[in-house]
């Protein structure tokens, strides 16, 4: 049983997303329910541990992956979920943390596009360039008119990568308000997951609207052809790894791949 | 005496360049002369040297120089000259070669976007992205596809750098064929410069007239009001020094530094 189209849930350069009219609980891609659900998405990594190994050995295409969501919407399950198996010389992740001082003396750009993939190479931003039109802008962090400027940086940097042969797709995991209520409370009752929990996380959900509304922009504003989002249903965690891992398995096997010509005619090799 | 505006320099940016029109050999701009010239230029290179120790003190501007220029048009010979004295602290020069594989392996801004200047810095590049569509295009490395999306990224990049805070200047350093000439044929009697002959380099010569189609492709479509390119006459290299020198001086004062106030009221310090 596969997942009906994913084309459903990327945000179109032309559309305009308002949130709200996205259900987080959606699951009309894959009616049959969760533990089908689990059951289709072996396939589709074992396709990605396959398509990975000859990216790799070609040396022919780069691939960035961006992950971005509130908190406890799913990050770093999602990565480890869909990009379990896949051999890691050739898969990175980087994570994008409260910047340094030298990398706040630079452009938000710069300690990002260090981390971005060469041939062969699967990067995944576990969070992004685009936390400095999100958190920068709910916290007042930089005045409107520096962040306002930054979604036309950020498309025309991601017109470089893309023009320069790397191909980008990027994930919103949309969960809402009573989801997280509901994590962030299974985080307090569960002493092993206290190490999760971090009191200014509700300080930030506090400012939900505020959020939304700065990722309908981003949303609305940097969701192109060569480097679309994806408004992926979360509050289903099975959901949400099955459409992830469907959309980047589509996009490889659009690449046509192939593992490169050896360099010698090795009918003629001999092993002594 | 000082020199005359150097904004004559200055490529417009709705200019249509011809290089052939503009004069290698120009003095206009300073007619007394050499020795004259060699004189004007110690009160520029004090006032640089004062500007630079505000900057790095204050923190809160970066100045990029980009120098680009045929061989033997004094890239080195500039950055020597204008550049003598300024505190090694808060200035760097990058050097940007033949690319390694693992620099072709991402984008051509990659490692150009590594190298650019953080707050309070003085970075000159000595070559630049620029040879992404100079050198790049003259000798087919990408197909004209690629290479023609260039100037695009190219202002994209530097616009960004700019609405981050980088004051950008860059300086063609214009010589003519015969200057090369005498140039190349003192370095082949000199022992002493042999080290600095390349016999690559005469192919490159016989190319002379692809680079200026490139360079003026450069000029035409890169020369913003973010990122001036200026046209350096650069036969006489005590007025190619005297030019950029000026540039330099009037853009830093035109920032209008200070040194930052003390943290503490320094009135009631007593140092027993």
């Amino acid at each position: 049983m596969t997942i009906t189209s994913v084309d459903q849930y990327r945000a179109k350069p032309d559309d305009q997303i308002k949130l709200i009219e996205w259900d987080p609980n959606d699951k009309s891609a894959f009616p049959a329910g969760k533990s089908q659900g689990k059951k289709a998405l072996k396939p589709l990594t074992a396709r990605l541990e396959a398509l990975q190994e000859v990216m790799w050995a070609e040396q022919k295409h780069k691939l960035l992956v961006v992950v971005q969501g509130m908190d406890t919407a799913g990050k770093d399950g999602t990565i480890r979920h869909v990009f379990t198996g896949v051999n890691p010389q050739g898969v990175r992740v980087a994570s994008f943390k409260v910047p340094t001082p030298i990398e706040l003396g630079h452009d938000y750009l710069w300690r990002v596009h260090q981390k971005t993939p060469g041939l062969g190479e699967i990067v995944i931003f576990n969070r992004s360039h685009y936390e400095d039109v999100l958190v920068v802008r709910v916290h007042d962090l930089v005045p409107e008119e520096r962040w306002s400027k930054r979604y036309e940086h950020i498309n025309a940097f991601e017109k470089l990568l893309a023009d320069e042969g790397t191909t980008i797709l990027k994930f919103f995991l949309h969960i809402d308000l009573d989801e997280q209520k509901g994590r962030l409370q299974a985080r307090l009752d569960d002493p092993s997951k206290h190490w999760k929990f971090n009191v200014g996380d509700l300080k930030e959900r506090a400012l939900w609207q505020d959020y939304m509304a700065a990722y309908e922009d981003v949303l609305n504003k940097t969701s192109t052809d060569h480097a679309p989002w994806f408004i992926v249903p979360a509050n289903r965690k099975w959901l949400r790894n099955l459409i992830i891992s469907t959309v980047i398995v589509e996009t490889l096997e659009g690449l046509a791949m192939n593992f490169p010509e050896p360099q010698d005619d090795l009918d003629e090799v001999v092993i002594n």
